[in-house]
Order: C-alpha cells, then sequence, then structure tokens
C-alpha cells in the first residue's frame, strides 16, 4: 500500500490528487515548487514503474508543468528526479524566472526554505489548483 | 531540422542515437553523466514534445538510467531536465554514489569538470554502448 514519506508529508502541503500522482506544494514560498509522487509502494527509480505508469508519469508531469508555466508566466520549468535523500520516487516540478534568486542555477541546497503565512499557502494551493482545473 | 546545440556539443560526445534521442557522455570523468537530446528543433520543455514522443523520452530515460544503473552499480540515479543555460531540452541521467564528491546534494554547479582522458573516453563510451545494447 502506498503511503506518502514523512519527510515529503512534513516539507509539503497536497493540492490535489491525479490519476498517478499525488500533487504536493513544498512550503517554500521563494519559488513555485510542486513535488509529484506516483502513488505506488517501493518505488525509488522511474524505471521501476511499469510502463504504463510511466507513460502516466509523464503526461501528468507535462499537464502540471504546463499549468505552472502558464500561472506564473516562468521562464523555465524545472522537471527533475533526485531522490538522494528521500528515497520515495518524487519529481520536482519548478517555475523558474531569470530574477529569482538561484537562477540559473538549480535550487536545491540554496539558501533556507521559507514557509507560507497560512493564508498564503492557501491562495497558493487553490492558484495551483484552478491552473491544473482540478 | 534538428541541430545539437554548441554548448552540449562541445562539453559531451556522442554514444548512441536512439529512435528519439541523441545520448550523450558527459565529458566529466567526476560522474557517470549522460545526457539525452530529442532530435526534434526548437523544444525547450517536456510539454512541447508531442504526447507520442513523451512516451518514447520516457521509455529512453528509463532504458538509459536502468542501464546505467546497472552498469555502475550505482545507489541512486538523478535524472533531469533544468535547461536553464542551454535552451535546447536535454535531460541528464546520472549515476550517483554515497562516495561521490557532491553526495547527496546533486551536481551541477559543483566544483570544476575534468575531462576524461582520450583512452578513458573511448572506454567509458564503449561500455555505455554495450550496456545500452548499442
Amino acid at each position: 500500500m502506498f503511503e506518502l514519506h514523512p519527510r515529503l508529508a512534513a516539507d509539503t502541503r497536497e493540492v490535489t490528487r491525479l490519476p498517478l500522482c499525488r500533487v504536493l506544494l513544498m512550503n517554500d514560498r521563494r519559488f513555485p515548487w510542486l513535488i509529484l509522487v506516483p502513488q505506488r509502494p517501493e518505488i525509488r527509480e522511474i524505471h521501476q514503474l511499469s510502463p504504463a505508469d510511466r507513460a502516466t508519469l509523464v503526461e501528468e508531469i507535462a499537464r502540471v508543468a504546463q499549468a505552472m508555466e502558464k500561472l506564473h508566466k516562468a521562464d523555465k520549468m524545472n522537471v527533475a528526479a533526485l531522490g538522494n535523500q528521500v528515497p520515495q520516487l518524487h519529481v520536482h516540478v519548478i517555475a523558474r524566472f531569470a530574477s529569482d534568486p538561484a537562477w540559473p542555477n538549480p535550487i536545491w541546497g540554496r539558501g533556507t526554505a521559507e514557509a507560507y503565512e497560512p493564508a498564503q499557502m492557501a491562495t497558493a494551493i487553490a492558484a495551483v489548483k484552478g491552473a491544473l482545473g482540478a
């Protein structure tokens, strides 16, 4: 049975659930930063998913990335499955801007996360839900 | 018409061509580091590919990542499409080890690339080709 990794649960808030992935908002208001987690148990690598799940994963990545690009007028989308610290397969989808504090570098390990205020978080989640039509 | 971005051409050597992607070896012997480039013109984002190309892309990623994991007995595979510096869509597939110089952080922007010696490069390319059955 799928269970969200406690570290992901602690660092994010749930936005919605797609057929394969749980869509989570990273609690770091410095970056529009979502995390997609395939709701399958014991998966660490993309190649451990079934081909059917992989096909769904890439479509859900595309749908979420396109929605975030449009919502935030992003200069570039960053998509990554790293997992060196949290072993449960999860895919980062991050809207990047030439004006953001890490540009043009990747965002991981830069500075310290800045948590959303509760009202900001609610607004951010509603905006992503709206963009996804979810 | 597809043409490889000059920055990617300068930083890599070609390993093989799959139905969709060119498979390139990053010229940095610190990490087993491949780059997949869909041979489609004017594409910056995964969501700009057709659904059929996306399905092929994720299968080629899985094939290459699984081969590299096995070849190098990797602890973790890192897969990422960033493109903040080189706009042509390209996907990093990197074998990571708890003993590598960047672990557990991502490898981008860490230290300076160390070029392969020509004989080392030939050996590395042959090993990847063998692992891919290419």
